[in-house]
């Protein structure tokens, strides 16, 4: 039913050119449409109040693998990403909806598990759980979430809106979830090639904590606000930090220069991914799952941002035509790319 | 990693049972949050106006079946259904976020198909889309969407509220989709078994409108404001009548009686269903995704209800410990009963 004569690939584009081409004919009927499409959120304008609104669907095989993602940290983590795409608009998450698909393989207790990790994050961010609906699935877990928060205009920050000359800054530091993720799996190898290995992530816990707790960033909103700070954009970094410094200047028209030695990576991911032969540049750039903070301010702000701990200025915003930059520790200049969609599972 | 030492199987409790046992322990941050749960979507006080919004999850295999689904018609069925869930709290969507994941069994094409299908809704019905995103999927099409409106607070209309001796209304007639999805379930057995046949739907079409192109009730909604009526209560029927009125009574601590000859169903639907064997009435109760609504009204308004066409009172309120009776033609008093949790698949 879904075949027609011509059959393009979902793969041979990227993720942002598929959603550009699949939205391009839709048009808006409403003037309360402030922001859509390209933020982390969307927002709706109440009048003097505005609602920022989002959505994001996990899959079980896609976005996480059970034989090592305890149910309790897998309802943590999705609250947690959530509540980062509302906080990517200088936002505060209110409130959230739950639908979740299920097999007969999950029993009562199993999502009682999830809906604990749920109810632990909902209560550590403040979080209303407003609807629940449970549906059976043919294979495995699916879990769609929606978060509701609020803002003012003036305090709504979006990816577009910086300009030349203006700093590029991230919060925490990369990699360390995205390599989490490859001891995990290395484990899950061990564990099903030799059946009795017992996994030894002693020291590691650093790493782990990355990958299955991640912590939205609300403490930098609150920092940025306390030092009279407002981002010129902002974006939480889900895909990896090229990805989402990428499409800020795109949306805002700009080039960008970053320097291999700004990147903040923690020693232990930097010796991690040594030990298995990863670049861990390259991992800082396109690793995913990061959700840390990507902003641009001000030059005039510099003074303030010192100030802030946990806060690396990267590089900053040129103009258009200079193109997109990672200026390497040998001092050479390396185009930025992002990946392409994630690859689509075969069926 | 699911299991525990005591397993409770999701099939042994029914779906409300289920949904309120996992939802037991949250509790509530915001004074905003004016309606949660119990309802087709949830309310937020913006204060002077107030959001609606509601969340569904869509599976391939569990919500839809594409041989016989075209993908144009399931994306304007999914977007209807989000809309019909706003509705059901007296209120109009204004906008709709949209989640897919898809496998590489489906195109470009294929996603551009479905896409029409929401646009076409979301044009009819004036909702804008605000974001967009598109994942893998290890097996099939996944659609998650949310949806938003704007309420006022004296417009809101609940689950919960009637009383006893008001009286029991639906819009449009019952279990035309349900009779619609079984023949698309014989032609495909047919299909299946003999690999050549041609369907042959004619003189069946509006049962097949039902199933593959519901539409939600807004013009219902819009009569009732033009008649000056407000419901005590409302719901979207999408799971059965008895389960949406079941609810209702539960809510408002109510019984209630309805009459089996009150019940609204097609001439079509009756002729086919009795074809196939089947008792109208039970389909009617039980049968699901109608999308009609079903409200309560004060026995004042019953001259004001009859001017408005499609419209049917089918029973009464009555006091809580009366229980929950269906009359029957040959006058006897039958105890409603709703649905357990949708059979959870094996995997």
């Amino acid at each position: 039913m879904e075949e027609s004569n011509k059959r393009n690939e979902i793969s041979q584009l990227g993720k942002y050119q598929l959603i550009n081409k699949l939205r391009e004919q839709f048009t808006n009927h409403h003037a309360s449409t402030a922001v859509s499409f390209d933020d982390d959120a969307s927002v709706v304008d109440f009048g003097n109040k505005r609602a920022v609104f989002s959505s994001k669907l996990f899959l079980e095989h896609i976005h996480f693998d059970l034989t090592y993602f305890p149910l309790r940290h897998l309802g943590y983590k999705c609250t947690s990403i959530v509540i980062s795409d509302i906080l990517g608009m200088n936002a505060l998450q209110t409130h959230l909806t739950v639908n979740l698909a299920v097999s007969n393989r999950f029993s009562v207790e199993a999502l009682e598990e999830l809906m604990l990790g749920i109810r632990t994050c909902c209560e550590h961010y403040e979080v209303d759980l407003v609807k629940l609906d449970v549906t059976s699935s043919a294979v495995g877990l699916a879990i769609s979430m929606s978060g509701m928060g609020e803002v003012s205009e003036q305090d709504t920050v979006l990816r577009k809106g910086t300009k030349e000359n203006e700093l590029i800054c991230v919060s925490g530091d990369f990699a360390a979830a995205y390599t989490g993720l490859l001891l995990l799996q290395r484990e899950k190898q061990i564990f099903e090639a030799t059946q009795n290995s017992q996994p030894d992530f002693e020291g590691y816990e650093y790493l782990l904590q990355r990958q299955l707790k991640p912590e939205p960033r609300v403490d930098v909103i609150a920092d940025l606000k306390k030092n009279g700070i407002v981002p010129t954009t902002l974006a939480v970094v889900s895909e990896g930090l090229a990805a989402s410094l990428l499409q800020i200047c795109d949306l805002s028209s700009t080039g960008c220069t970053i320097f291999e030695d700004k990147l903040p990576i923690d020693t232990l991911t930097f010796d991690t991914l040594k030990s298995l032969k990863i670049v861990a540049t390259m991992a800082a750039l396109n690793g995913g799952e990061d959700y840390e903070l990507l902003f641009t301010i001000r030059q005039d702000d510099y003074e303030k941002i010192k100030k802030i701990d946990d806060i690396s200025v990267i590089g900053y915003m040129t103009e258009k035509n200079a193109g997109h930059h990672l200026i390497s520790n040998d001092n050479c200049q390396i185009p930025l790319q992002a990946q392409g969609f994630a690859s689509t599972k075969n069926e």
